[in-house]
């Protein structure tokens, strides 16, 4: 696929994603502050890598139209978007800044923030149930497929093992990326596959790619907090090693990284390469194996 | 329905939610703590009023067997757990005790305490998922049920209504109590007609009944905080007021708490007459409103 074609069905997806988000919680209510809490992380830019996943997987696998799985794209964001207002907390993290902005507690307060990262959970899962034009199998898939990468098998495993010092080899490193950062980007190639009520094999095809995808992202983001720039990146250069974590970085150097993200990259490409028709996802994954920010 | 009879069904439902729920979070993985964590607050005792109240409407609106529900109604206590631990925070209530036991964050810290509440959310809607012997459609309606009743304009915008200090006359302290108590309390019945399949009508009858039992419940509460036993009650007496909050204690007196309660379990009883063939939902709402802890 030419670089003009990705660049504009990849907008086409991304808009459409943001303007189903920037419709949720507008509504006029006396917990109006809840709302603006939400809306606040939820609209905060960010590259809607997951959305377009889950838009191209459903186009891909026979939705008549990918604008019908827009509510279960959206949904995994919205869990995405909880999962980095708690981990920005004071008794997470406790970062000040994401993306270039104040992190939500910072300007809510830590007492809204927790509250609307509570707020966002239930939202998914009421955006999947309530999607138009698909069926009962279609939404319960996607309720198994985000509830499973979220829950405590899955996205809050690999942050609790994050925050207990786990990784500490290639091994266990992998593991707690498998965790924190690749189940939610399968699942949400799964959450397309289920809007298209796609085969159990091509799922299986997707998801795995999508693992790879998320596994060369986590290590080209350790190497960009090496040696990234800070304006580009969006958040403070060597964060990570002031926290003390060891990332990909500590155990493969910049160079090691920059060969893993290809290798990944390449194995992406061809374990997609029988169902990727057009060869979107290829030049998805070869972007992102490139990214600055 | 004598008093024996409705000890014994109303055993059984506990212990049967109990037993369902000692059997979550017991694999032996590298994040064991977020286990024990979440097993701690789900296993910590509580009336199990929300599962009873499920498994009840199941029965009654003629599941073959009310155990195929037990999913659904230990759902909806996984969340309900999850917004104890949260409330518990002190970034919330700060409390130390709860049911005369040290809160989840006082024995496992405020990072993992935020984790397993974050945990518990996901993990409820896939037990739904993961249902065995119930329809695809039945579980949508109890995803739904259940994630309108806990999202941002149910359980959280109660809480954030209450933390906000919206309530301060009789309207908004009932307006406030709809969305932080009766919303979770009729979802528990909503789910046992989603389990049975039950149609709009029946469904509405009992979510309305529930919903008196949870104001009922909420007075009571207020009420207990005022003139109650510490020991039998479970938390400080007079807690309340040393927070600052208007109660319905403050706007009604110990005693036109106890005229209100009176009020809303007849309506209760009344609401649900044609329904409650063996009269057990009108004795869960008089035992309700004569309890002391």
């Amino acid at each position: 696929m030419d670089d003009k074609t990705f660049r504009v069905r990849c907008e086409a997806y991304r808009a459409a994603a943001e303007d189903y988000l920037d419709r949720l919680f507008t509504a006029d209510a006396p917990w109006k502050t809840l709302y603006d809490a939400m809306r606040y992380s939820v609209l905060s830019g960010g590259k809607r890598i997951r959305p377009v996943l889950t838009l191209e997987c459903a186009r891909l696998c026979g939705l008549a139209d990918w604008r019908a799985a827009l509510p279960f794209a959206c949904a995994l964001e919205l869990v995405h978007t909880y999962s980095l207002i708690h981990d920005d907390l004071p008794c997470m993290d406790n970062d000040e800044l994401r993306r270039g902005k104040p992190t939500n507690h910072v300007v809510y307060g830590e007492t809204m923030a927790t509250l609307a990262g509570d707020a966002l959970q239930p939202e998914a899962f009421r955006l999947i149930a309530e999607a138009e034009g698909l069926s009962d199998r279609a939404k319960l898939n996607a309720v198994r497929a985000l509830a499973r990468a979220s829950g405590a098998d899955g996205m809050v495993a690999g942050q609790v093992l994050d925050l207990t010092g786990y990784g500490h080899d290639r091994e266990s490193l992998t593991t707690l990326c498998d965790r924190k950062t690749c189940a939610m980007i399968r699942a949400a190639a799964e959450l397309g596959c289920a809007a298209a009520e796609a085969d159990a094999e091509t799922t299986e095809t997707l998801g795995r790619y999508a693992s790879l995808l998320g596994l060369a992202f986590q290590i080209r983001d350790d190497m960009l907090d090496v040696v990234g720039d800070e304006a580009t990146f969006g958040k403070p250069i060597g964060s990570d090693a002031e926290e003390g974590k060891i990332t990909f970085a500590d155990l493969l150097g910049a160079e090691g990284c920059a060969r893993e993200v290809r290798r990944l990259t390449d194995e992406a490409v061809a374990v997609v390469a029988g169902a990727d028709t057009d060869g979107f996802l290829a030049a998805l994954a070869v972007g992102l194996a490139g990214r600055n920010s």
